[in-house]
This record gives C-alpha cells, sequence and structure tokens, in this order.
C-alpha cells in the first residue's frame, strides 16, 4: 500500500516527505494506521548523523498513537481498531530479559530492531522498488507503519492521539525513572537537571510520589515557570551561582538529594548530579544520552560513602504492562500532558517540528496526519 | 596509667612500640584490653604517608577485640568484663544516619574521629607529656585504649579474641558487602575482583547466601586455592586470558555477573568490574580503597542499560547491630576466619606484620598482647 511519510534519506539532511510502500504485516506483526507522532531528541540525534548506530534510509519517529488496521497471523492480543501506542522497548514476557523482574529491557528482537529491520530480518518499507529501513522498531514518521504484536500496548479508545502519542517516550521516561528506576518516595528532596521535555515529566513524577523539595537546575531562566507549572519548588540556575553548583545543591537540600537526575546529556552535569546526591543514600539515575565516546567519571569514594549511579532506559517501564496506566493516570488527571504539547503540525510541516525542538521553542511538537 | 602501644611517629617509619600514658574513660567512654588485633591495608596506607587525612604521632589500629575495663559516667550498655569489638563506624541509633534506614555511615562522632580525637575533642593517649592521637575512633594497636559507648559491640564471652579481632574490618566488610550492599541472593552469578582477605570474605558471604557461580580474578595464581577454600568455583588469572578481561568474564558468567566485587583498590578494575556485570540489571561494588585522587570512569550507556554502581563502607554493617551476629556466625560454623588468620605475632614484631602483609604472604596477620 502507498503511505505518507518523512523519509530519512541520508543523514544531515531535512526528512523529505513523500510517499512509500507498505507491505502488509506478516506473522506476529500488526499493521497500525499513525494518528499521531511526537518529534523527539532521538530522532534529531540520529537524524544529525551523530548517532554511530544510525542507518539510512529509513523512517524515524518512536513517539507515535494510532489504530491497529490489521493484524498478521498468529496475533492473539490486538485486533482491528484497537488503539495502541508503538514500544521502541518491547515487551515479550518471555525473554531472560523479561522474566527476570529486573529489568525493562527485553531483548526478544534487539538484534533486528537494531539493524532496521522486523523480527524477521526484512524491512516493510520500501520506496522506488528498493527497501527503506524501520527505526527502533517503531517508524512512526508515516501514516501507517508495521509493528510486532509485543511491541504495541493497547490503550483506552477515548484518548486522544495527539497528546497520548508523548507517552510513548518522554512522558513515560521521565515519569518511570522517578517511579521505576529511582522508586522516590513520599517526602524526599530531588535534584532535576534540565527542564526540557523530560525533566519536566521528572518533575510531575515527583510531584506524583509526594516529593517534599523538587529542585529544578537549568541554565535558561526561562525554564522556571515552566518548572513551576509541574511542581517544581525550587529553581537553580547554575551560571547565577556563585562557587560550586554541587555545593550549593547539597546545601540547599540539607545535605544532599536523595535522588538526583541528569535530563541533558552531559557528562560534566551527570557527575553533578551524583556528586549532589546524599551521602549515605542518595541515588542518580542518568536518563540523558551522551554523545558518542563521552565517559562519566567521579572519585570512587563518592561511592563508598554510599552515593548510587543508575541510568534508565524508557523510565525501566514494561511497555505493554505500564504504558496503558499512564495513559489512565492522563485521563484521569493524575499528570499533565497537554500544556507541554506546545505545536501540533501536520506531517508536511515535520521539518519545522524540528526547528522548533533544536531552537529551544518547543517543549514538545506533535505532527498529526 | 601506662600502656604498650606500637606508636606512628611520623609516616613512612617504622612502628615504635613503647611505653605511653593512657588517661581514663571520661563521660560516655569506655576502657578497654585490647587482647588482639588484625593488621590491615588502612593501617598502611595511612602510615605510609599516602593517606592526605593521616595524622601523627597516633596509634593505629581498628581491627581489635578484648574487655571491658572500666566505664565512664553516663555509659549503660556496657560493663567491665564484658567482650567488644571496637568500631570505626559507630552505630548511635540517634543521628539522621543511623534513623535513615539506609546507611551504616553514622555521623554522631565523625569530626573528632577524623581529628584523631574523642568526641570531646581531646586525647587520652600521650607520651612525655604531649597528646598521641587516636586513630578511626578505635587504636587497637595498644594493649589498652578508650572507645566511645557507641563504638563498641558487645558480643559472646566465648569467642576467641585472635580470630573475632577480624570481624572488626575484614570479615565484615567483605561480608556485608554481599548480604548489605548487594543484597545478594541465592542462584546468583558473581565475580570477585582481587582474592586477599577482603576478597575472600566476599566469596565467603557469596557462599553463605548460596550464590550459582562465583568467579574470583587474581593475577597470583596462588589465591586459586585460597579462593576455592571459601566457595569460589571458578578461576580467572587476567593475565592468562587472551583479549579482553570483561567479554571474558561475560561469557563466562553467561551474561554477566549479577553482581561484581571491587576488592582492588584499582580503579581500572573497578570499571572492569561495573562493565562485566550483566546488562538491565547487573550491580557492582566497589569496596577496595583508591589512591589519592584517583577517578572511575566510564561510559554512561553501561548505566542507561541497567548496571547498577554502588561502594561500601564496612561492609554496610551497622558495627553494634551487625557483629554480634558476625560473631555468631562464626561460632555456629556458618563463616570460617581460623585459616584467614595465617600469623600471629606479638606486638614486639608488629613491623614483621606489616612486612608480611606487603610482601603477600599473610591473608590476616593478628597481633596479640
Amino acid at each position: 500500500m502507498d503511505v505518507r511519510a518523512a523519509v530519512a534519506f541520508e543523514a544531515g539532511k531535512p526528512l523529505e516527505v513523500t510517499t512509500v510502500q507498505l507491505e502488509g504485516p506478516r506473522e506476529g506483526e500488526v499493521l497500525v494506521e499513525i494518528k499521531a507522532t511526537g518529534i523527539c531528541h532521538t530522532d534529531a540525534f540520529t537524524l544529525s548523523g551523530s548517532d554511530p548506530e544510525g542507518l539510512f534510509p529509513a523512517i524515524l519517529g518512536h513517539e507515535g498513537a494510532g489504530v491497529v488496521v490489521e493484524v498478521g497471523a498468529g496475533v492473539t492480543t490486538l485486533k482491528p481498531g484497537d488503539h495502541v501506542i508503538p514500544l521502541y522497548t518491547p515487551e515479550c514476557r518471555q525473554c531472560d530479559y523479561c522474566l527476570s523482574r529486573k529489568t525493562n529491557l527485553c531483548q526478544k528482537i534487539r538484534i533486528t530492531q537494531g539493524r532496521g529491520q522486523m523480527p524477521d530480518g526484512t524491512s516493510r518499507f520500501s520506496y522506488k522498488g528498493k527497501p527503506v529501513l524501520h527505526y527502533m522498531g517503531t517508524s512512526t514518521f508515516a501514516n501507517y507503519t508495521v509493528v510486532p504484536e509485543i511491541a504495541l500496548a493497547k490503550i483506552r479508545t477515548d484518548a486522544p492521539f495527539d497528546k497520548v502519542c508523548y507517552i510513548g517516550c518522554g512522558v513515560t521516561t521521565g515519569i518511570g525513572a522517578v517511579i521505576n528506576t529511582a522508586k522516590a518516595t513520599a517526602g524526599c528532596n530531588a535534584v532535576v537537571f534540565g527542564l526540557g521535555g523530560i525533566g519536566l515529566n521528572v518533575i510531575q513524577g515527583l510531584q506524583l510520589v509526594g516529593a517534599n523539595m523538587i529542585v529544578g537546575v537549568d541554565l535558561n531562566d526561562d525554564k522556571e515557570a515552566w518548572g513551576r507549572q509541574f511542581g517544581m519548588t525550587h529553581f537553580v540556575n547554575p551560571k547565577k551561582v556563585s562557587g560550586d553548583i554541587v555545593a550549593h545543591l547539597v546545601e540547599l537540600t540539607k545535605g544532599g538529594a536523595d535522588y538526583s537526575f541528569d535530563c541533558t546529556g552531559n557528562t560534566t552535569v551527570m557527575r553533578q548530579a551524583l556528586e549532589c546526591a546524599h551521602k549515605g543514600w542518595g541515588e542518580s539515575v542518568i536518563i540523558g544520552v551522551a554523545g558518542a565516546g563521552q565517559e562519566i567519571s567521579t572519585r570512587p569514594f563518592q561511592l563508598v560513602t554510599g552515593r548510587v549511579w543508575r541510568g534508565t532506559a524508557f523510565g525501566g517501564a514494561r511497555g505493554r504492562t505500564d504504558v496503558p496506566k499512564i495513559v489512565d493516570w492522563y485521563m484521569d488527571g493524575k499528570i499533565q500532558i497537554d500544556p507541554m504539547i506546545t505545536h501540533v503540525l501536520p506531517l508536511e510541516q515535520i521539518n519545522d517540528a524540528f526547528d522548533l525542538m533544536h531552537h529551544g521553542k518547543s517543549i514538545r511538537a506533535v505532527v498529526t496526519f
């Protein structure tokens, strides 16, 4: 079938909105009509060519929501008409990782997903007779896409696509980092570095669990109002702190953060996040993605005296199990999404959505089909 | 009173066994007759002058066992005749750290202890009328010492001093790292780097909790027999591995260690320990003390994909609560200590005990009085 897609033909070039061909779903696969998709820094990182694992030509996009159109052989948990969110972290519930009860990093289709292929090693997309690769197992920058059954979360049908698509990445990553990875608890003091979309979702996750002090750190004063909207209690602009930012944050939090979160991808900030954690028990969670080859460092004494260094991917969430719950939380008013969707654009303007993100003008831009 | 002590008059010089003066216990303090003391790398680190926080002259030693002789005013939990192990990590059960339920790092007397003083800011030891400093709040290289009540664990009276003194540091650090810090569980696969005294105690801690695979890593093949004596199931000498040691260990453990432990103090090894941990959930615990100013590094991707980096001090054990239990475990035959005490020497030969350690000839040398 013909589908409209924004194709990344090569690194460093804008996406090209055109018509590509899509095969129907094979065994264990599902054809989904994508209704909306968010634009995320990860898409931009790959498109820029900085991602050493980026492959082209490909159809990017990993933050979508849509409706099941057709299911392939053997698909038992979804049927046409179901509303779904595609998952770049699948949940097969059968592999050693899913069964470990300790991680959300299902490995069932990792290798083919990393190659831009469906689990059988081929692509469903083509352009002028040549294969076009999938991306993160989702490829939501197309009005129809094929996704493995294990990489689709079934959600309630009254949830608006142009809002809950954001749960496919940013919302779940931020809130999940708080509840699944840090397991932050009521009364805790927390520090959040970087008040972009992820940082704001970390903040609302902290508010959700009843945190006491929620300190936001950003170089841009404009972010203060954004942070406060989601529950931030204190704002620190490191440019306006005389002396060491870590010492400042330790003093502000009366001994250090019970939990700290890096949402910047900057390895220097990751170190600050660890070192502002409370002696004895403070845990620091890396969410941001660092540039290729960059490393984090600290003195081992920081860990020996009780700090813990962690990271998180997709907020530690099991997509099929947890994403529907987060959709419910949104629909029940427990968390906010609407104010974060600052721009909604048609597919034809998808490159404008990237520009808005690069220039810091959007928290989240969403493309609708 | 006159006491016999091995005094560290200055950095880099051997200890001098001589007679010093000791005042009786003040309020909240206890006079202890030390019956035996282990010699630990930490003593040697301070004596060498490499420890930037080392102070002289001082009476070193932090791995002792003895008998209460006299208690100061206000002491309610100990009486003359009680058998005790001095604790370099006290347990006041009143400070924010003790009450956090998350750490063993009681801060009640940290500042004075760091200065080589009793909690009132003075020393009980003197030599020719001038103060001699305490060390780690314990100063067990003397046949009598004064220790705060909150820094003494009361133990059963049938436990042999020249064995259970080792519980004052090495045994508790190793076993505690497994049970308190890593919280390792039955069936886990573990990798232990460095098969000195701490490493062997980590191994027997892993055996205690029912670990499946216990891999020991050491550059010295002689350590293999030692490791196996305490439950090690596999031995790896990195010098005999062609290629990357991390990849080798990941393959050996079928995906990586559920728990890994650095018992070397070498920051390169600390990185290897983290990176051989299992994707998704492997936790690595730093036990070894690195040289001043040295740093650990890794790619943040290691954490984002689920590995956790921790450290431990005194094995995460609360001294007054946990040390008596470990003494019981030893007396009940649940753990071994006797084979690790390879040398017992009189105080006059304490410098020989340091030499045995430096030359790798002892697992643990103990001095008796």
